[in-house]
């Protein structure tokens, strides 16, 4: 997996090689600017499908012949025939909720090996972060309904498997995705699709077939034809048969026309023949917001099917998440920008997470690594909001999963890493989970840090000018 | 790769196999409903990643333990544990222009081989199909510019590798992309982070130290600190400095703020310096949209860096193919819907593309597999609207691609592929091509074909109203 990457990655690698600074310390930091959908946070995903590519993030012989073919130079690539990650890295929990600014991830290394994973962090971090917030919102619309994901056919090629994986942390229930289910040891769903139907001459034929492959799984597909004048009486007789053979029907499943309208049909319906036992399985373009209103209708929908949204994380399809330098040669360093608000936070830090006696979470401290006694925090930007932080509990969010190329811990069945994100996203008061233009979460940083911050955009300001005189100096010859 | 599917394709499967329906043959379609992007056509790709996961499509060891444990019936795993697909699959090349409503592709076997693989043609061909597109979006408003891929830190994780080699398809020049450009052989090409100016103590020593390493290839990266105040002059310095050791600068990198005031400001202070051969090279949420504003304010762009927009295709990030069963048992089928726009298309069908004077795309004909003499193609769902077709050229779209599980052409490369794209879409008529309501394309049915789909939705909708009698009946007992 070492091409992996981007190219850019080994053209610094080797300058840094080549130039004699391949044992410069570097560190990096993970964090990301907006979370995705007008929402205020993010679920962090993707850890341990990091870690797993981490093991194996080397070049061999074809990788190298590649990197020769490109020219790049044979000292480099004989350096990279021999690269292992060696650094430490610092991270949330899997399943975390973390928030805007805050530096989510450190990575500390020599400055190749750290500044070579950056692209497989990006790439990993970024998406499965975005499908599990993306699914943690369906979840929150959801209620206590059970959701399944059924994305795999809309989803972003071999990526579909990330997503079902990262689905399943932010809080769906089960996927359609066999390979995910057999890669993360949990359950899959399927049941038939429209082709079942049409391969029999008619409807209730093919009801009749399935229900007695599968007396007690049986879930029927009726938009094949006519929804409520074929589909549904042709279930009802079915549901009836299964009856008298002492069998019943699990469900029903809506895929087309208004889910609405056909729910309160279809329960009525099924009500009326004695089957009130029989799920209504609605599938079709759904998404929180789709989801919403359908609850909001009080549409009888006992299972929702979710595909494209949540294997895409659409409309953003995207999390802007960065990798930024933030140290080097002992020496904390930051990136300037035209907007103040793209500033990066430098040198080594870690989080607080601030809990108020609700025990839910109140704020996040971004300081400087090894400080402590400090008990304010700032606004990042508006250093005239502040917060007395002195009464809240606290819990330190960073921590090694991987020291000196060894991961620290054993990795965690996928099942209790969405159970961690269940109950901290219960310890998120719900005004950060609305839709629209949630509470935003307070991050703040400590002092120390905002005064080591304007102490370095002094020194660049300082260079700035003195660039400047010398251009124009020079263009005055 | 036996388990990359939907849980939904084996359950079916093992119901076909266990009620003695293995053998019963049929056919399905592939096809998408709306263009994505508000859009006319569809670059179609990825089938070549299609057939070599189709190679690899069997069942392993631990496969058939996990649907052991998942409750598919012993008799069935043994059937899976033997599975390779046999059957034929009709295609057109890859890289071709599609529409909708027409089928893109057709599976013929007996019916678990063709239904099990429905979720490998979706994944793969929804999301290269609209990765490529999306790039034939970009690539026509960058007009003759070159266009370069860098979306992998974005990208929707591994899924990352097939949207690089879309992205190339659909007309980008070259991707950051290592393991894209190893495995499909085409170039790869990036340069340096900010985290390299970062990590020197000041810019202007970190862009030395990058010329000194690459002189045929330096790209400096110049908004670290500050563009127009000491970026673009210590860029400058570098390059004069280049001049007396004999070297040329390759181009400087804008990366944040106004694209089009900053290149116009760069553009004249680099000309102004004698470096009019220093070319300027742009990147930062770039999409079709962005480029064509940039082109129209002239800004003086020589190179689009253009990243998370083109491999993920958002804002629509999916696109909405489908694949339905069309014949079983020789018998034509179709499903219906409330929305008579959604009726599929029965039976075994061909496209005839037809060519005009010009020799460009006057409209694609659908028409029954074995059907020849027609003169007349009419709308698909508007019957009075037709058209006269006997004056044009006539092609053949689909061909087999795959017979009885044999592949019966070798592979492309990537750079053929490309390069049949760019032709195909230069027979494209330019009103197809535009971003607001471009003209939409016809496709027209012939009718025999219409006749035949009357003809199955009469049968249906007998059979709707036999069933709503008999249950009408069965409830009033």
């Amino acid at each position: 997996m070492g091409l992996f990457t981007d190219h850019y990655e080994l053209t610094m690698a080797q300058a840094f090689f080549l130039s004699g600074k391949k044992e410069t310390n570097a560190s990096f930091d993970y964090f990301f600017r907006n979370p995705p959908f007008k929402g205020s946070y993010v679920i962090y995903a993707g850890l341990q499908d990091l870690l797993e590519l981490l093991k194996n993030y080397e070049f061999d012989r074809k990788d190298c012949d590649f990197l020769h073919k490109s020219g790049f130079h044979p000292d480099f690539i004989e350096y990279l025939s021999n690269f292992h990650f060696g650094g430490t890295i610092y991270a949330p929990k899997e399943g975390e909720i973390v928030f805007p600014v805050e530096p989510v991830m450190r990575v500390e290394g020599n400055i190749i090996e750290s500044q070579l994973i950056e692209t497989l962090i990006l790439n990993t971090i970024n998406f499965e972060s975005l499908i599990a917030t993306k699914a943690s919102r369906i979840r929150f619309s959801s209620g206590d309904k059970r959701v399944i994901d059924f994305g795999l056919r809309r989803a972003p090629g071999i990526g579909g498997i990330q997503a079902s994986r990262a689905a399943i942390i932010g809080g769906i229930n089960s996927t359609s995705n066999l390979l995910a289910a057999s890669l993360n040891n949990i359950e899959s769903t399927g049941t038939i699709a429209h082709s079942w139907i049409q391969s029999f001459d008619s409807e209730l034929e093919a009801f009749r077939a399935f229900s007695k492959s599968y007396p007690e799984k049986c879930v029927l597909l009726v938009d094949t034809y006519d929804t409520l004048k074929q589909g549904l009486p042709n279930a009802i007789i079915t549901a009836k048969e299964m009856e008298q053979r002492g069998e019943r029907m699990l469900g029903i499943r809506l895929d087309s026309g208004d889910l609405a309208y056909l729910s309160k049909k279809a329960r009525k319906m099924l009500d009326n023949a004695g089957l009130d036992y029989v799920k209504i399985i609605a599938s079709n373009q759904l998404d929180e917001y789709v989801i919403r209103s359908l609850k909001e209708q009080q549409a009888p929908i006992d299972i929702f099917g979710v595909g494209t949204s949540l294997a895409t994380g659409r409309p953003d399809a995207a999390l802007d998440g960065v990798y930024k330098l933030v140290e080097s040669n002992g020496i904390p360093r930051l990136k300037m920008s035209e907007d103040y608000e793209k500033m990066i936070l430098p040198g080594k830090k870690k989080i607080i997470r601030l809990l108020d006696d609700e025990n839910k979470f109140y704020a996040d401290a971004v300081a400087i690594e090894n400080e402590t006694g400090f008990t304010r925090i700032y606004h990042p930007y508006k250093p005239d909001k502040s917060t007395e932080i002195s009464k809240f509990k606290q819990e330190l969010l960073l921590q090694p999963v991987v020291e000196k190329g060894k991961q620290t811990h054993a990795n965690l069945s996928l099942k209790m890493i969405a159970e961690y994100t269940k109950n901290r996203f219960n310890q998120l008061h719900d005004e950060h989970k609305r839709f629209e233009f949630p509470h935003i979460y307070k991050v703040g940083i400590t002092e120390k840090l905002m005064s080591l911050r304007t102490q370095i955009i002094n020194k660049i300001k300082n260079e700035t000018s003195l660039v400047n005189k010398n251009t124009n100096s020079r263009e005055l010859k």
